[in-house]
């Protein structure tokens, strides 16, 4: 039986199309009439403190989330493997959210629309994709797929990972040593990590002055399309307003929705967007675990488990 | 011997570069003491009327634009074959352009950009890359690169051309008949044609209308980075003041500098940059002009002769 435990989206739809993709394995919500010793799956969005309680023959957590960061901060999250959203639409999207945000700062649009307001002919030339670098933090699924749509573009590329990557044309870097070598010569840092102890941060005052500063006009370039606890703000804010950095598209934030009284909301150079990089999709979602929990059930192994140790 | 007549760029710094990738060949400016008929190659940007008197033995005139309408309407433009401007370094930049604007108004940036200024956090998804075409007009050296580079993030091509053109993964249309049909899918459109008396004001209050309406967020979107005699700006602004346009990036105008009292300046869907898309590198085009000459001189065919009856 699966159960699904979703907040904040809409749950009968999602059920609906698990049951039809099922059938006639069992699907049920809560409040629905059951005993919860059946449950072998539960699929997940933000589960409430009771989510699990009473599933003692739990096989797997299905987690909508392609990242688990607030799932493994779960109080009572039961020792079951869990299954992460890992999907081609999804990175899609998230490449498309990236490669618009990347150009638009190669092409040094916070200047052209300064101008613009000030009708200002100021005639500069951007340089050539080649001769920008656009450095990723985060080589897993979604920074490949990044790095596979920025290569045709003919930027240089370069990578950061936890443990050593190799992907053509990218130059790679990996772990806290290479770190600093990693900034040194990126001219735009692209965020795709997951948030880990390790992680949570990382987007620092610390960080922003190690990038490369005499390269890209304006300043450096920071993007955060991973998760809003990466980032500083108070240090982001700082750091555009002293030129620090050049600008910064953000699509997460540390509380969200972002707080009317924010700052950032008012920086110039600040790119602001609403957790809306990349969404996942219903029917892909669907189809994904469902796949997943037959074939468990046929007995083969799940896909994407998280490794807990690691934290992504 | 080679003369330069040059306006408007740094024609001392060409003329240098151009004696010694020559060298011994003679490479003289204006002013210089020669006689007009030793002068077999021309190279020329913005010509003064007087720029071609006495050159009664030219082999060729070398263009350093890549679009040649201006030049074409030269009073005394001799009857010399016109070599025009191809390289990959113009044609990368010019990509870099396209695709930045291009995903920008993919991904909604006006949207945005107008609710970050009112604090306003509106979850809005864009589609996905796949499920918003772009439509190119001109598939020459230019359309094409833009091909190759918005092909990989996902995009849905077309193209339109004088001739049928066959590119992978890009629905062609061609010619005046095929030219509604070919708009009516368009949620995108980019403008690479040459300037002839065909293309001169395509870009029109008619042509905006017969584009695409129900897919794109905010109503279709035109991109312009050919030629300011391909669009008239009075419909431009109607067209983004009244929704049946809803953004426009122009990189060129009708009028260069763009006037201080032009109304684009002020339409806030409107992204204007100072015709800075693309600018031919002096150093590719003296390896480029230079190699033609002097493989001219050694009885090959020149590259990329212009068709002065189709008009580019
Ligand atoms: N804003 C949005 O709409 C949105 C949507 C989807 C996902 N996300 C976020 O994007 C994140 C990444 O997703 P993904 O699917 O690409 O994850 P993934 O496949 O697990 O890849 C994670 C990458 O980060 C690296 N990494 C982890 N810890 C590191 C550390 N301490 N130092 C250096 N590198 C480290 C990993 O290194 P190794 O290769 O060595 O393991 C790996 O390359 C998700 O966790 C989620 O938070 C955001
Ligand atoms: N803003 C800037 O910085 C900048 C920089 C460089 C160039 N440009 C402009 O870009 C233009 C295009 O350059 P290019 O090198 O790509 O030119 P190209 O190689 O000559 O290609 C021209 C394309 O336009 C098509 N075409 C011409 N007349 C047409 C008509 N009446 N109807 C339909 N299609 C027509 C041609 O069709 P066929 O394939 O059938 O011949 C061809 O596909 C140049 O002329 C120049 O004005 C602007």
């Amino acid at each position: 039986m699966l159960l699904l435990h979703l907040s904040d989206v809409d749950e009968a739809s999602w059920a609906r199309a698990f049951a039809e993709a099922l059938a006639p394995y069992p699907v049920v919500r809560r409040g629905d009439d059951f005993d919860p010793k059946d449950i072998r799956y539960i699929f997940v969005w933000k589960p409430k403190p009771d989510a699990f309680d009473g599933l003692t023959n739990l096989k797997a957590v299905l987690s909508l989330g392609a990242g688990v960061d607030a799932l493994l901060k779960h109080p009572k999250l039961p020792d079951a493997p869990i299954v992460r959203f890992v999907d081609a639409d999804l990175s899609q999207r998230m490449s498309d959210y990236v490669v618009a945000h990347v150009t638009m700062h190669h092409r040094q649009f916070s200047r052209f629309r300064d101008d613009q307001k000030a009708r200002r002919w100021s005639q500069y030339y951007p340089p050539a994709a080649g001769e920008t670098t656009v450095g990723i933090m985060g080589m897993g699924v979604l920074g490949q797929d990044a790095v596979t749509r920025l290569r045709p573009l003919g930027f240089d590329l370069r990578s950061w990972s936890r443990t050593p990557k190799a992907m053509e044309g990218v130059e790679g870097f990996a772990g806290d040593q290479q770190f600093d070598a990693f900034l040194a010569g990126t001219d735009i840092l692209v965020n795709l990590l997951p948030l880990t102890p390790q992680t949570t941060g990382i987007l620092n005052r610390k960080t922003f002055a190690k990038l490369r500063r005499d390269r890209l006009a304006g300043g450096p370039v920071i993007i955060n399309a991973a998760r809003g606890g990466h980032q500083r703000e108070a240090d982001i804010v700082a750091a555009l307003s002293d030129g620090t950095l050049g600008a910064a598209s953000l699509d997460v934030f540390e509380v969200e929705p972002l707080p009317p009284d924010s700052p950032l909301w008012d920086q110039n150079n600040c790119y602001i967007t609403p957790h809306i990089a990349a969404i996942s999709n219903e029917a892909s979602g669907v189809r994904y675990f469902s796949r997943a929990l037959m074939r468990h059930e046929a007995g083969e192994a799940l896909p994407n488990v998280v490794d807990r140790s690691r934290g992504y």
